[in-house]
C-alpha cells in the first residue's frame, strides 16, 4: 500500500509539453491527470463521459457552443457528456483533469495524446 | 446550460460546520463536494468505491491501518475501496471530495451526514 500523497505541483514540474495529460493516480476507473495548456485546443466532445477541469494555476476558458466558461485557480467546471467544447488559455495554465481510463483527450483516438503515468 | 465555473473558496465560505460535505457539482454519477474538517473523523471503509481527497487549504492526515498519508494544499490521495481509514486534521482544513452519488460519508447510512447541494 502506498501512503504517499500526490503533490500536483511536483508532478507538474516534471514535464513541459502542452496538451499532454500525465496520469498521476486513479479513482473508480478514472485517470487523475495533470496537464499544462497554452493556446487553443480543438473542438471535440465525449459522448460517453463528462469532462472534469479544475484549474490549479493560470486561467482557462472552456469555449462551448453558445457561451464560454471562464475558470481561474481553484475553480472547476464539468462539461457534460455530448457537449462540444474547446479549451483555450492565452497564457500557460495548469489543470487537474479526470476522465475514464482510455478516453482520448481529443474525443478521437486517431488524434489523441498518449497519456503516460508520471 | 450553465457556463458558471464553480469557485471552491466561494462555496466553502457559505458554511462553517465540520465533516458536513456540501455538493457543488456532479461528474459521471459522482458528487463533487467540498468539506471543512477539524479533529478526527471515524474509522470506516467503503466497499464499493475509492475515496478521493484533495486538500485545498490546511493539512489532512488520512490514518490507514499500517501507516498514515499526510496531505497539504495541492496534494491528493485516493483511499482504495475496502481500505479502512480515518481522516484527522489538527487544525481546520478544506477538502475537495469525490464520491459516487448516495455513498454515506461514514460508510454507514445510519451515521452518515446528509449531503446537501450549495
Amino acid at each position: 500500500m502506498n501512503y504517499q500523497a500526490i503533490n500536483l505541483s511536483e508532478k507538474l514540474s516534471l514535464f513541459n509539453e502542452y496538451w499532454q495529460p500525465k496520469i498521476v493516480g486513479e479513482f473508480n476507473g478514472h485517470d487523475l491527470m495533470v496537464v499544462k495548456v497554452k493556446g487553443e485546443f480543438n473542438w471535440h466532445r465525449h459522448d460517453d463521459t463528462d469532462d472534469f477541469f479544475l484549474v490549479l494555476k493560470g486561467n482557462l476558458t472552456i469555449q462551448l457552443q453558445d457561451g464560454d466558461a471562464h475558470l481561474g485557480p481553484g475553480e472547476l467546471y464539468v462539461v457534460p457528456r455530448g457537449v462540444e467544447h474547446c479549451p483555450l488559455a492565452s497564457e500557460e495554465a495548469h489543470i487537474l483533469l479526470i476522465e475514464p481510463k482510455g478516453v482520448p483527450n481529443t474525443g478521437d483516438i486517431q488524434t489523441a495524446a498518449v497519456k503516460e503515468a508520471i
